[in-house]
Order: structure tokens, then C-alpha cells, then sequence
């Protein structure tokens, strides 16, 4: 069973903060990454495109760790540890229109490349703690 | 050699801004921490007390990976992969009011614990990459 995001952790998810997504490389270092984040419940909803480095490393090692800082104040934030539960290009479209409207107030994804095809993530936490609220 | 950090890349640091520090947990995964950050020259200084687990995990494994974010704009930042080059007492508890200055604009660090050791961590940067600027 998933562990809950409740609470504070949820507010920090659900406001537009970016989360800083931690991947191991093939070598076993770890990447970092800002990303745009969501959720459906307790599942983390996250959004890239294919031949990118981190969904790949993901595709490769599931597991992952993400930490959501609150935008307003750097001690506060939510660590994620988790692992991948499922990538697909069903709803990808949607869903990164659906981040542009709570990242930019926009309707439509502005940034879309020629060929790039959208994938769509799901993470489930196994631990979730708060910091610094 | 270390890689070089100029430019803007230094304003990032310089600036009190949040370090996101990635290690590796000992199977592997990755833990990530929000720490405060310094630089000498070219070299990362780092401050913590022994006992933590996220300078432990660097001290088995040096290599890291360090996400220094602008604040005031989510979307640039500066990302440093680099490994370890020192843990020393010495100077520790001069540089963690140095750096209570920088983030606090206190002259001393106020959360010091009883009995506890505080260590300088000295990280060489091995690619230093700037993104949204």
C-alpha cells in the first residue's frame, strides 16, 4: 500500500512549488532535477518526455527520491521517497497542459517540441516526511 | 582539476540561497537534503554535524550530486556533480557562523546542540551546468 500524502505534505505538492526529482545514473551517481509536479490521490503524477535523462534513469532504477520546498520559504518541504509505478503516453497530453495551468496559469503547454513524445509518470511513495512546518 | 564555477553560476551560490545535496543511502538510493552552501575558489564548502546521515552516506560513497536553485526564480539553477575531497572538526565551528551570517545575518550559528561536532565537508566539483538563465 502506498504511503498517504497528507496535511501540509499535500498543500506542498498540491501549490505551485517544483519538486527536485533524485535519479541514479547507469554508474550509480545521482541526478537532480527541477520538475513540475501533481498527484491523484497518494500516486505522484509527473510529466516528461521521451529520451530525456531522468525518466530514463527512472525506466532503468525505480527508485526515486523527490523534495518539494515551499516557494515562500526554503526551510519548509516534503521528502518523497518512492518508487516508479507505471510511464505511459495515454493522458501525457492532458496532463502537461493540466501542470501548465497550475505552473503558469496557462491552458496549453507552451513549450511542446516538434516529435517530442509527452510521457506520463506515476510514483508511489513509500515514505513521506515533512520538514521544517 | 576542478571544474571552474564563474559567471552566474557563483551568484548562485554566493547568494543565500539552498543547496540540494543528493548521496547515496547505502543501497543505493538517493537521500536528498536542503543545506546551506559556501564556496572557496572553486572548491563547495559544506558544514554538518557527525552523526547525520546525509554526510555519513557521503563519506562511504563521495559521490554527489548539488542542486543550487535561485530563489526568486524557480527555474534557473546551477547543478554541480562533484565528489568528496575533505571532512575535517578543524574550522568547522568558524564556518557554520560564516554561514549563519550569510543565510541569518546572525554573527553565531543559533541552533547549536550540546555536544555536538560540527564538521566542514570540501566537495570538488567535477561539471558545474547552468539551467534557466
Amino acid at each position: 500500500m502506498a504511503e498517504q500524502i497528507a496535511g501540509r505534505s499535500q498543500e506542498l505538492i498540491d501549490e505551485p512549488n517544483f519538486a527536485f526529482v533524485a535519479t541514479l545514473r547507469k554508474d550509480g551517481t545521482p541526478l537532480v532535477n527541477p520538475i513540475w509536479i501533481d498527484r491523484d490521490g497518494d500516486t505522484i503524477l509527473v510529466n516528461s518526455s521521451r529520451g530525456r535523462a531522468w525518466p530514463a534513469n527512472l525506466e532503468r532504477d525505480g527508485r526515486v527520491t523527490l523534495t518539494v520546498p515551499n516557494r515562500e520559504n526554503q526551510y519548509e518541504y516534503v521528502a518523497i521517497r518512492g518508487h516508479l509505478a507505471g510511464v505511459t503516453e495515454e493522458g501525457a497530453d492532458a496532463h502537461i497542459d493540466s501542470l501548465a495551468k497550475k505552473y503558469l496559469g496557462q491552458d496549453t503547454y507552451p513549450f511542446r517540441q516538434p516529435g517530442e513524445e509527452r510521457i506520463l509518470i506515476r510514483i508511489e511513495p513509500d515514505e513521506v516526511k515533512l520538514f521544517g512546518s
